[in-house]
């Protein structure tokens, strides 16, 4: 599906992305990763082989959960809900990093810090349905 | 397990818990909540029948994720993961919620805001392990 722009916007701001995958057992892993939007997908970045890129090469179902810095009319703090598909493409996560890095850590920092990161790679999330409270959701609350 | 000071300071400070549950289907369900330590166990309240407590009475696994205010040494924001198994103690939510507001809402909020709210369920969640990047791991990152 289309992302809708608010939460483009939301992820774009420097929310960080709570990365839920799924381990052999059916158990949910969860790490909070940097993340940005390229086109309709969600991209992330990964140098190492990490559980969670072992998790979606066996079960590509992921789910994205993203803190707003606003509150709902009854106060309640808003937040993106993503549930989607991971793809991984091979390479390019030193250069994704890089590009996030501008956003979560500082414009001016060098990122990641060591001089040849291995290429990693870069998860690609198609977004199936979008949830939580925000105006991404088309619902008030 | 025990719940170490650093990760019960970090859930009573009012950081919210993103809480993940298991669908029929195997694949994660999110919601942010409110959540508090009880002894050694999470505690978070639920007014309704939502999907996540259907879920958690068909499959007990959860995972808890808390962002946390403070970097590590890298400049990473530090997070804490929780895994583990919820039981639902019928009754008590609208107590709960009273207590939970005036952390994450204000000391002087009535919650729920409607005079006769249901008693809802209590779901509290044994923790089995601990992740994440901050004190409560025993890693430096």
């Amino acid at each position: 599906m289309k992302i809708p722009d608010s939460a483009r916007q939301l992820i774009e701001s420097g929310a960080h992305a709570h990365l839920v995958t799924l381990n052999a057992d059916g158990s949910p892993q969860v790490t909070v990763v940097w993340a940005g939007v390229d086109g309709d997908e969600v991209v992330t970045a990964h140098l190492m082989e990490s559980q969670k890129i072992k998790n979606v090469r066996r079960d590509a179902r992921v789910a994205l959960t993203f803190e707003s810095p606003t509150q709902s009319a009854m106060g309640l703090t808003e937040y993106l809900v993503m549930y989607g598909r991971a793809r991984l493409v091979p390479g390019g996560a030193p250069a994704l990093l890089q590009r996030l890095a501008r956003i979560y850590l500082g414009p001016d920092v060098k990122f990641p810090p060591m001089d040849q990161p291995p290429p990693g790679n870069v998860m690609h999330i198609t977004v199936e349905r979008i949830a939580g409270v925000g105006p991404w959701t088309g619902r008030a609350v």
